[in-house]
Order: structure tokens, then sequence, then C-alpha cells
């Protein structure tokens, strides 16, 4: 099973607490490539600038993810400055320079047309929507997005969002997107938005799964140590998808079983700066803190 | 199984964005009452004043919680009024009168002295270090606190934190006692001042039980509609415990269910103001929530 990644590929600087990295690779479709390559087939549609180390570019095909959908652009890679303070879940962004992923210039190799998931990680709704129009996925949309772009593109996202058939959001982007202060009824009105699964991520605190015949709630891996936690919602979708295509069949059991997966694989990206613990976990790692992870749940 | 329950009895005036209730039954142990009666014999020790309307009481008693126990003083009896945000988890204090349940004037019933399990709920460590003092729980000793007496007294606190086997506390007072901003760190340096089993409280999010060889998270029961959270961790504790009771041994497997049920009682007290969602449900209405807890997190 095929999984096509659109989103951005950065160079972030990032300080917390605990440290900082400077120029590391970022970006909400490296993190999502990285970790579903760990299950199954990716592509990468992307765009950088002239001034992306071509190294990072080597790191991702090693991973077998195709990143002949990855344009170098004339310019600079798109860069973002965030600080993280006590409070290890809210970003402080620092400074931003644009992304070079644009609706205008979206090219689209052959190849990448009929994939069988389309994941439309967080990037600008409008090159979502070109990618929409031009990709005809066979099985699954995925969409993500953030807060910039439910306050500054709500009507392209919306439109997005009725093609979609999962949608992921944060737990205070999903009140934002909805209106509602609770996360349930926020989950409810979205569905009725179109996608008809909502995984609401909710950073140290697990997340929800809801569709319009289940609820499911997993809290999130415990860790005494987190580094860095840029990057864990791309994680989490990306372990969430790899492992989905990996099962026969989109059922809600295995909707489930996804669904703590990518919170594992959020586990390991939140431990390190950037995409350092992602790049070298593999399949294995996962599975054992999942088997740890369902004994810790039983009751 | 008995279990003796020591804690303030007041009388609440909440307010809430879905409403407001006022001069209605509240306090730490009349939460713990009516949530451990449901499942075990329980004695009140409390003290109230000549205004707590004895209607009160005889609730209290229609539940076979025994009130001998709860003493009625000269005066006014302790009094409450908050008001919660948009955020319904952070209670404004608006104003509150002194406590009666005093150090100095603690008076013990004879046929309190030796209950299975003594739970000293929510109140001034000096009380709880008094009633400890007077009265020697059989199998277990159990504690909840809060911020208040954390910034006031916390040498008093953590000589009685020494003698507890269970500490209940909350989220942000785990974070306060600790020093640690990570919950699980938290938990642990706790457990060093000696309580065994910590069971943090996380609101919305649920809650960790953790202890030397264990580790257990739990979601909280989903709701659409939290009306009021006054007593949400007081009703935890009591339907933990009296669960716990139910059971032959304290295992960790049975702390696991007592984690679960204590959630589910939790849930049904938000549902409505004060204790009148608590007062009307009985055991069949908490394993059929405890059930579809179950089902909700299985995968």
């Amino acid at each position: 099973m095929s999984i096509l990644i659109i989103g951005s590929v950065a160079l972030d600087t990032i300080k917390t607490p605990f440290g900082e990295a400077r120029e590391t690779p970022g970006g909400s479709a490296t993190y999502a490539c990285l970790a579903a390559a760990i299950f199954s087939s990716v592509k990468l549609l992307s765009a950088a600038g002239e001034d992306f180390p071509s190294r990072y570019i080597r790191k991702l095909q090693e991973k077998n993810i195709d990143t002949s959908g990855l344009e170098i652009c004339p310019g600079c890679t798109f860069r973002w400055t965030g600080q993280y303070g006590e409070n290890i879940n809210e970003a402080l962004t620092l400074s931003v320079c644009p992304e070079r992923l644009k609706k205008e210039t979206l090219k689209i190799p052959g190849h990448y047309r009929n994939p069988d998931y389309l994941f439309l990680a967080n990037t600008d709704p409008e090159v979502q929507g070109e990618a929409l129009k031009r990709i005809k996925p066979l099985k699954l949309t995925v969409l993500d997005t953030m807060n910039l772009w439910i306050n500054n593109k709500l009507k392209s996202l919306k439109s997005i969002m009725r093609k979609a058939d999962i949608l992921f959001i944060n737990e205070t982007e999903s009140k934002m997107l909805s209106g509602e202060i609770n996360l349930i009824s926020a989950a409810k009105k979205i569905m009725q938005d179109g996608p008809g699964i909502v995984v609401i991520k909710k950073g140290e605190h697990g997340a929800f799964l809801l569709s319009r015949d289940d609820f499911f709630a997993v809290p999130a891996y415990p860790l005494e140590k987190v580094k860095d936690p840029t990057g864990a919602g791309d994680s989490f979708a990306g372990g969430f998808l790899g492992y989905l295509a990996t099962r026969r069949k989109i059922t809600p059991a295995n909707l489930r079983l996804a669904t703590v997966m990518g919170a594992v694989t959020a586990s390991f990206t939140v431990e390190d700066f950037g995409t350092r613990r992602l790049e070298k976990i593999n399949r294995q790692d996962l599975e054992k803190r999942f088997c740890r992870m369902k004994q810790m749940l039983d009751f």
C-alpha cells in the first residue's frame, strides 16, 4: 500500500529548556514521511530551497522514501525558529520565512497521481486543495492543519475538509475550528463538515479517535524526559497512516490500533531534538513500546 | 470492610457557565462519603455549624453513612463560594469562611478508632495529623490535599505523607509539591516522601496510578456536558476507596480497577451541580459506565 505525503520541508531552529538545535531538518512532511516509512512505502511531495543540505535528502532516500516529488526551488528553504518554555506543550514562534510549497508552482510527478493513501500534512490549504484536484487517492484522504489556517484561510480549509476521510487536529485547534469548548462536541461538529473520522491530538494527554460509530481514547506513552515536542503531531499522523496501510481493511478495530501506534511513534519523536530520534527507530522499537502501552492500559 | 472518612462538610455556592447553585451541601468529606457509600460501609468524621440543614444529614444517613462523628458546633457552617469560567477546570474562589473542623476540638467516637480504611480527605494537615494520632486503621491510610496546604502547611503535610499508603493529588498540585514539571518525575519524587502509591488526578484528561512496581493510565469518561466540576476529585477518591474495599486484597490489578471506578464515579458528579447527581446514582449505574469505559479503551 503506498502513501503520498504532501506538506512542508523545513530547516528548524529550536530551543527548549533541555537544549537547542540549529537548522535541523523539519517540516510537517519530513516528520510524517519518516514516521510512515517505518511501516509502508512512502512518496514525498514538497519543495525546498537550494540551500537545503542534500545529505538530508539522502537520509530520506535511505529510508526508502521516494523524493522525486521534492522540488528544489531557487532561493532559501522554509525556516522556522521556535522556543518552548516551562510549558513544553506550547511553542513560541520567533521567526518564520515563507514556505516554498506554492499552489501556483506545485509539480506532481506522473507516478504520484494515484496513491492508495493521500496525506495532506499541515501546509497552506490552497496547496492542499490544488493537490486534491490533481491527485486521486484510491482509498483514503487524510488531512492535518493548524491554527494559522483556521484563522486565515477557513474557507479553503472547509472545502478540503468536505473531501477528507480523516482529520487530524490538536485539542486547541479543534475548539477554534468548531467554536465548541467541549472536545466531544467539537469533534461532532467537525464531522458535520465532512471528515467521518476525527483524531484529536492532546499532546501529553494522549488522543481521541471519534467517528460516527466509535469513540476511542488513548493516553500518551508516559515519558520522564521530553526534550523537544516539535513534530510530535506530524509523526503521530505518519505512524498512524503507515501502520494503517499495513492492515488489509480500514475497520474500527484497525483505526484504534493505528491510533495507539501513532501515539507510540510520537513518543519517540519528542525524546530528542528534531527528527534525530525518529530517524533511528525501527518497527521493532515501536512494537515493543506498543506492547508496553497495552500492558499499561489493561484493567 | 469499613471506611472512615475525615474532611470538610460545607455549604457551597457555585457558579459555572451552565448555571448556579446556592448553599448546596459540599465539602471534601461529603463528596467522598456519598461516593464510597455506593460500595461500602462508611463513617463520617467532620464538623458543621448550627445552620447546617438537618435534611442534609438525613440524606447522608439514608445512604447508610454513619454520621455519629459529624459534630454540630456553635456558629456557622464552613462556606465556599466559587466560580468557573470557560476553562471549567479552574475554580476561582470568591469567598471562603473558616472551616469548623479543628485540631483542638476534634472529637472521635469510640467506634471510629479502628476502621479498615482511613481516608484523610482534603482538610487542614494539622487536623489530618491529629486524626492519625488517634485513629489506627487496620489496613490502609489514604491522603488527599490541595495547593493551600502545600503552600502554607508543607511541614505538617510532609509528616502525614510519611504515614500514608496512598496519596491522591491533582496534576498542578503534584508539580507544586515535588518541584518537578514532568508528572512521572513528580510522582516518583512524592513516593520518596512516603506514600508508596500516588494517584494523580488530571480532570478531563483522566488519571495516573503510580507505584514502585506499576504504572497505569486511564482517560476520563467522555462527557459532552460538564455542568460543575466541584467535588470531582473527592468523589474520585471516594469511588476508588469504596470499590477497593469490596475486593479481598489490595493488589496492583485491584488498584487499577479502583482507579477506573474512581474516574467513572467522578464522571457522574460533574454532570450536575454539587452532590445532586452523585446522590441519585447506584452501583448499577457505575458498573454500566465502567463497562462502556472498558469497551472505549480496548484495542
